[in-house]
């Protein structure tokens, strides 16, 4: 059960309906974003919502058996929209292009990055500075002082910057650097920074564990947003199967069904999906017919030097042809699933 | 090493051919088609094949790495189109649309089916006969005396019968009335079903094993081929992974995969690949993209009164939709993969 | 729900209670195997077995909610005992020790294997001479005439021949020749040949599919069960999943679980399911700790000389100590279990 | 390549050392652990040992092709003993028994687990006061205040605590409070952490992460190796397959590989990897004759009550059986090992 309240609800009809529910056999949790507030109910579920429905301070009542509520579509059937404030919306009608680097290598790769993606007119920049690598001894990320180079360039041409985030210490830390926080497969069930990134305000492109259900990826989706923040975007990236041919199994499956039980816009990643530089595209293609509100795809001024990832990455040649067939793609996507 | 053998090849030639391998070091396997004769050659893989081009009754003489020679690309670029000669063809220009019921049912459902199917210029009717089924104690197939009215009313309509076929003993009662023979994924590594298959000569649509490797895909086909038949359609299905949102995980990196590594035809199956009726159409759509040859999808004139695989069938009113919009789809995907 | 006839149940009585089912809404399965003959009803679950139990005819009666009823321990508690007459038998009180070569080779082979197995009172000897190959060029085993010796050896040397059966026309083929068919992980949902090996009076080890679940590979056995044949060992080989160190991932679990809900005996093939030799016997060990009724080992007089599977063969001296290992373990797992 | 350092190694032949490994094209990563330095190169692969062998301030110097160098067998052949300096050892001569409730509820529960411990000679206590939890709206464990309960009971008995730490900024609040810290499946590539922890001279009880193949297994103890901290635990607990009849799959070919591959202790966790409760005996003994080092089993003294994972907690009365038959076995592999 979902209980919205209305605007200012008194703090005595919140324990009214607090003590309601206790009375009645439910648990409530109480939720509270920058837009509303709810009571999140896991009691029995032969919830009768008459017995609460008409307290004073219930703008709204929804049974959601879904054992996350929050993200699902039970309650909210609308499309959840991203809007940065300047024109810039992540939303269903058009599709939403990240494209950048594994790494932040050095200024010279930002800026001439950058400068493709202007050319192509490509809003978000994408930039690993914190990375996590399966060696110790690898290249882990140039750290917060690339991050600062990398967000002053980026606002200076009007893009925003898309970067992973590692641990809870680094929120604060990268905070003023960064458009979009983004959490890696291998985070996606670290509770402990979920529940920080929900207390922040900026948007989090949840990122599937490469093991993860479905279930427990929508469970991800609910830590952030019952700690205040509804900002976030599943981002389906390939899971871990028998077959080694690629890096990954690209769950294709997962992005209509993703967007049949939750309202969060749903993002692909085709260069981790499938790991190899000429299926990126068909992958990509694939994506936005089966329903993808974005992609997240890797490029780099010459994939032979990129410090990492390189064999998954596109040249500008490939991503330009790449973006073009994407924006035709989702043109007709767009006219046929109205027409 | 493969060694095409000239048109006619005297047997004085290749006996000669044979020794010269033998000689160095090479086991020879001759495989002999419709269309002509190879030697398989899986000796040393240092082979230098100056030491045979020039022997009398080669043709030509490829390099080839793959464990899978015949079906590969590195000797035969060109994609393979099967052609039923009336007209009729399975090529990667066009997409090729197989529809009907999960099992046949009776005459009255195939004569619904079929007017469907024309109504929509359909040219692919499947539906099965002889049934695979987890539990012994479930409905398992009309079995031929079903196979002969369903090809009747195909034949009369100008409508392409698949089926799948379950054992050796059936290929011959089969042969007749079937025009592509379709192996399950349950039997794609029933080898001799598939040595059998290949000594025939009719196309057949090999289902990938559900937890088949992209390599044990491509050896069966190539035990087909070996044998004799060149005609063989390879048909993404979905695999068996830890997610269990869905019947099977559509691995959508094999289509563009599979048309790198072979010259054969890739198919896809969404109506098994996710098992949901909502998201076979998404699917479907995201494989045309990902540059599928052809798809299989499963309808039903009433899904709900299905003997089998019901939860995923659609009805007429859905097919016709899906149907345009597949055709709106790859119609796309010709004007911008040439572009 | 399972309905036990009485011996001789006249078909009059039979009949009756066929149509007393149907009478109630439930289908009737009749299975008819060397000691009795059963009704599998799989009709509504809500059952009332008081309607059904005091009929002429009838014998006992059992509520078996698994899918898979006969092979169920719901109905039949106590541990099915496969004897072979001789004073050979296959119980949960010994470990049954099954060792061979992977593919019979020649007589010289067999000759020193079978010394082998005498010197240390091993009874089973397993080799295969239809071999299932995922490459069509690769050796596929003697064929029949390989098993004319190898079956006339064993029979002189009082050991029984465990080997492959692939399809459904070797059976009549084989019969006289082996002890038990040994049914392939490639063909454990090949459902005519279970079928087919159902009709049979001998002992059939089924493989679990590489990627059959549980419920799936008791399917399998249910289909020979209720074609007629009692005499069925389940044998866990090992799963696939992400876990490419090893050739297969052993699923341990299997074995209690499978005990729990079935009365058939359990075999452990640690041989495929580690894949390299010198993890074979600790996995051995474990599986006989786990409850295993017995275990296949690959042995070979010169592993490195094996036409196949050589990497995950042991030579004798291994073997030796495996099998003193093998029977130090059961002496103690018989002896705590009941303590 | 591993270079070991002298004892009080000056720094000039340190730099002198660095600086060669430079000239001949080598990174070299500094490594200090409480009893030693090394040095880690991971340059070309050709390395020349003779280059630097003779270097002042070089012990030894070993080639380690695998890419977990530290935790390698191939420098250190020797089993690593962790002892905690009271006479309590984590060794492979004895089998170290972890035994608690999956999470600690009160006080009360407490005194009462331990009480049992005492009377069965166990030695460690796990409980969880952090708990990863895959609902937000979940028991999230009583935190700080219950470890310093927990603590002091466990103290006051002599046993040992082992409770899982899941981010950094625990690892100083917990540090007094502990003797084992337990990394948990879903935190196994959480490298932030894995650094931190290497950094301190606790031991760290590492559990594999679900899908982590072993080769990640082993990059994430070599994170913490790398760091400083030698004294690190492997603990299999069961991996994610398809099969779903049981929480997870057991991969026992673990346990003999990682002994194979790596000089640390190997324990096996029946609970999670199986998760049901009668199963939880037979994996457990199952892992001994495998070879492992411990066990962690989840008790209670009323499994019907506790707050999680309560179907696959033993209760007292199979608790007590279960340690007789561990030790029963533990010390039949004893004797057959060396035997």
């Amino acid at each position: 059960m979902l209980i919205q309240l209305i605007d200012n609800c008194p703090q005595q009809e919140l324990e009214n309906i607090m003590a309601q529910l206790k009375t009645h056999g439910f648990k409530g949790n109480l939720v509270e974003t920058l837009s509303t507030r709810y009571i999140i109910s896991n009691g029995k579920k032969e919830a009768d919502i008459r017995l609460f429905g008409n307290l004073p301070g219930v703008k709204d009542i929804h049974i959601v058996e879904d054992d996350n509520k929050l993200v699902s579509r039970k309650w909210r059937v609308e499309d959840t929209i991203i809007d940065f404030g300047d024109g810039i919306q992540i939303s269903r009608k058009d599709l939403t292009i990240v494209m950048g680097p594994c790494a932040i290598e050095d200024e010279q790769q930002v800026d001439t990055t950058l400068e493709f993606l202007k050319e192509n007119n490509i809003r978000f920049m994408r930039g690993g500075i914190f990375k996590p690598r399966s060696s110790p001894y690898s290249f882990r990320g140039l750290g917060i002082e690339g991050l600062k180079f990398f967000s002053q360039k980026c606002k200076a041409a009007g893009i925003k910057v898309v970067t992973e985030v590692m641990q809870v210490s680094q929120i604060e830390e990268m905070y003023d650097y960064i458009d979009v926080f983004q959490v890696g497969t291998r985070n996606a069930q670290n509770f402990n920074l979920l529940d920080e990134l929900g207390k922040t305000n900026k948007p989090v492109l949840l990122k599937r564990g490469m093991s993860s259900t479905i279930q427990e990826f929508l469970a991800s989706a609910e830590y952030i947003f019952s700690n205040g923040n509804e900002k976030i975007i599943l981002c389906e990236r390939g899971i871990r199967t028998f077959e080694k041919a690629y890096r990954n199994t690209m769950d294709i499956n997962a992005i209509p069904y993703l967007h049949d039980k939750s309202h969060l816009p749903v993002f692909s990643d085709p260069s981790h999906a499938v790991g190899i530089r000429d299926y990126v595209e068909p992958i990509a293609l694939s994506s936005v017919m089966a329903g993808a509100d974005g992609v997240l795809i890797e490029i780099h001024q010459c994939p032979q030097k990129a410090v990492s990832d390189g064999a998954q990455t596109l040249d500008f040649f490939q991503a330009r042809r790449t973006i073009q067939r994407l924006r035709e793609t989702v043109a007709l996507r767009n006219k046929i699933m109205v027409g």
